[in-house]
């Protein structure tokens, strides 16, 4: 993980915000790459789901959203984290990732142990016992033990429970609740009217404008609406790297039905397997995915299911995307709470309903993360290591690369300015004359640029140029109208 | 303007944010149209600005960035504007957009009198003489007198200035700063040390990251650094539809260059005119452009030059873009406040320095206004009125309308539906059956969509199609190939 991020910062692709301030937590920059890449999975997923697509239309509601939205949709009461804080080294832990146990030695209370999950809980744990027995001069085994998160506590445990950052006993403070959502005023006054929020999901801006999009278009059920754009979540602890930050971008899709139930386990299927495919179609790795199906006991109690599609990232397997089967729960609070019919008139079915709706969501860095794993590569090239991301070459930063093959010779640097002016206005192309060769392939390999043409001295008098492959590093020899129709049938087919 | 606001609500480019429960205040939301428009609006900035030059690279930094950063450009210290408040209806008025003048007499003092700019100041003037000659009961005629902001205004006049709402002298309070900066707090504890802001210009977040740049590209000095994004600004008072709003996006960029005098006015001069030109490139009106160039005592110190380009708005002649000459004034506040060296290395110069600047900024919001506006058209099709927008194809939401002649004959509909999946998938097309032709014409008209392709009972033999043109209305007949020939030719060139 520690290589990715390094990776990340030395190629431009990501850097820590506010990287000459000492960062910001929890924050992050993309450099020239990182844009391009994340342009190009942005405009893959709106391809394939707006414009591929006759039953999803696009949608681009603001970040700043009325207070009343937040409201209706439960987030103001329950869009919340435990937190414990260590009131001595004023360390913050979200409370479901700590963990506690008593440690009895033959039924007999020994005292607490108190572990995060940064370390395996059960290693840390085991570590804690044994300073817990040395402490109390204590040479027998103790019982058996199971770790609970620190939500299970008893409040008269918090006396006893050792914090994880001291492990003296009562240093942690009670459980309380912490809205995620940031906080801002709007206008000139800072009061409680004024207050707004930052969105905390796309999704909410999505269902305000439902009878927006209903009378001002003549799409009919079903039919989607996409909206692509920046989410904000004040985490009490961000980690493993743009995984879990605090500002992020997400691509998010209500998909309305009819509110019938037969309908939805069958459309929630074709909505796993249509997500399931398209992250293999921009270069994620299989082998790499796999599904969490929510049980019924852990769903909201307005959901009628959830899977989610996992991707098995350097620090564990966790969640690219989720697919809920929602209801209509969020439609019907903001009927209730704006005090406006939003219902749907079904011609076909003569009556009007507030209509069902399944949520492909996934965040934009989730998958830049996940395509970059996918795609880096270490191999051995002529008996030299190389390191190359395998992007798909419509993911890829940039597409060609066309490099004179010394740049001392003005014939030779003439004719591969005016092969690279004829192919940059059509694809992201980049000229480069300076180092050998090979450095300049290894160099485009590192960035995971799919071909470099090189033209030599061969290509003064034959017009032809080597066309080298990123992946297979096989050389061919293409005249400039062959090199166009290749790259239209691989860049535009 | 009314109407434009109602046609952009009515066709689904642009809700009032929030619309459901009553709006919220210089915020907007982009319906599916309008969601097109901006990314095309942006995908062309994009393509002209980075992909199409080679001296210019993307970036992507994040809305919250370290709250140094704003103390380092000066916004948390001068980001403000002058502010006064009516004691009496609480309304809330930029000072500087607020006017007075003393009424004397034969130079005797009647009284104040004080109007904001909604509506014509001169005008609104008059009225209110009037009125405090009549409410003193003279009649004769005032000397004359000259409209100032009220930030010119001194302390001991603010007893006698009414407040334009209650005409009542006294009822304004003391021009005070506010800062426009959205301040919220990162981190679960609200004080000053988590403090922080939302961006109200994406261009710091340029700055900040020169160095990142520098490290870990191969560009070199002259080049620019790209970026597309939100930014927000909490205006006293939000007015002119999107084009003052308090959440809005820019598209900036910012063009190091060596840090010699001789150098900026030349390359000043060709900033204003590629940038004058892709404005027309996009379709805004050329005879609606304009150039407000600053004069020296108006412009910040550290900066040596600025250039607005105007348009013609229905609101009045307004900013679109900006085109600063910034010295390096950025560049050296981030050296000093993060203590990190950031100067750049010039092989040619064989000399370190901190490049000067040029920043192109223009308003993606406002752009996307100035489209709408230019594309705008009311003109009579067979003796009836007709409304077309008159966008340029790249920009258009809808590129091409497939349509069978009637929709109750399934060879039709077949025929239609077969060449409009060809279609759909290289451009963002529609399928429509509903209605007459010539209504499903005149749809089409209204939201810009170029060009209509029917398949009547003639396309089932001859397997040719009717293209019908959104300007001229002129009807081709012409075969599949030619179709998608022209459409290449007319959408990718």
């Amino acid at each position: 993980m520690k290589d990715l991020v390094a990776f990340c910062k030395s190629k431009g692709f990501i850097f820590l915000s506010s990287d000459i301030y000492g960062g910001l937590n929890g924050f992050f920059d993309y450099g020239p790459l990182g844009t391009e890449l994340k342009r190009n999975i942005k405009n893959a997923w709106w391809k394939s789901m707006v414009h591929d697509r006759e039953d999803i239309i696009g949608l681009d509601s603001s970040i700043i959203l009325h207070p009343r939205v937040w409201e209706a949709s439960g987030h103001v009461s329950g869009f919340t984290d435990p937190m414990v804080d260590c009131k001595v080294t004023k360390a913050r832990y979200r409370a479901d990732k700590v963990f506690f146990s008593p440690i009895n030695v033959q039924g007999k209370l020994l005292g607490y142990i108190c572990v995060t999950d940064e370390e395996d809980p059960q290693v840390s744990a085991q570590k804690k016992v044994q300073a817990l027995l040395k402490a109390n001069h204590c040479k027998d085994t103790p019982d058996a033990f199971e770790l609970k998160p620190l939500t299970q506590a008893k409040p008269e445990e918090f006396a006893l429970i050792p914090s994880p950052a001291t492990d003296h006993a009562g240093d942690l403070t009670p459980t309380r609740q912490f809205n995620l959502m940031f906080k801002t005023n709007v206008g000139a006054v800072e009061s409680e009217a004024s207050t707004a929020f930052l969105r905390p999901e796309t999704a909410q801006g999505i269902f305000i404008n439902f009878k927006n999009v209903l009378d001002t278009t003549r799409i009919k059920v079903p039919f989607g609406i996409a909206q692509i754009g920046k989410a904000f979540r004040n985490e009490i602890t961000p980690r493993n790297f743009t995984f879990r930050s605090r500002e992020f971008e997400q691509m998010e899709i209500e998909y309305f039905f009819p509110a019938e139930e037969a309908l939805w386990p069958e459309l929630h299927k074709q909505w796993i397997e249509t997500r399931y495919q398209w992250h293999q179609s921009i270069g994620v790795k299989p082998e790499w995915l796999s599904f969490d199906v929510h049980q019924k006991e852990d769903l909201a109690h307005y959901a009628k299911a959830c899977t989610d599609i996992m991707f098995q990232y350097p620090f564990g397997v966790q969640e690219l995307e989720g697919i809920a089967v929602r209801g209509n729960f969020d439609l019907t609070q903001h009927q209730t709470f704006s005090g406006k019919p939003i219902g749907y008139f079904d011609e076909e079915r003569k009556t009007k309903y507030l209509p069902y709706v399944i949520e492909p969501s996934v965040g934009v860095d989730r998958t830049l993360l996940a395509v970059l794993v996918s795609a880096y590569d270490e191999d051995e090239v002529n008996g030299d290591k190389r390191i190359v991301l395998h992007f798909k070459p419509q993911l890829a930063p940039i597409k060609i690369a066309v490099f004179p093959l010394v740049k001392n010779n003005p014939e030779l640097v003439e004719q591969a300015r005016t092969l690279f002016k004829k192919l940059h206005t059509r694809w992201y192309t980049l000229y480069e004359e300076a180092g050998s060769i090979g450095k300049r392939y290894r160099r485009m390999d590192e960035i995971g640029t799919p071909w470099c043409i090189t033209v030599d001295f061969d290509s003064l008098e034959q017009h032809t140029y080597t066309l080298r492959d990123r992946d297979t590093t096989r050389q061919t020899r293409l005249s400039e109208s062959e090199l166009i129709q290749f790259f239209e049938q691989h860049l535009e087919a």
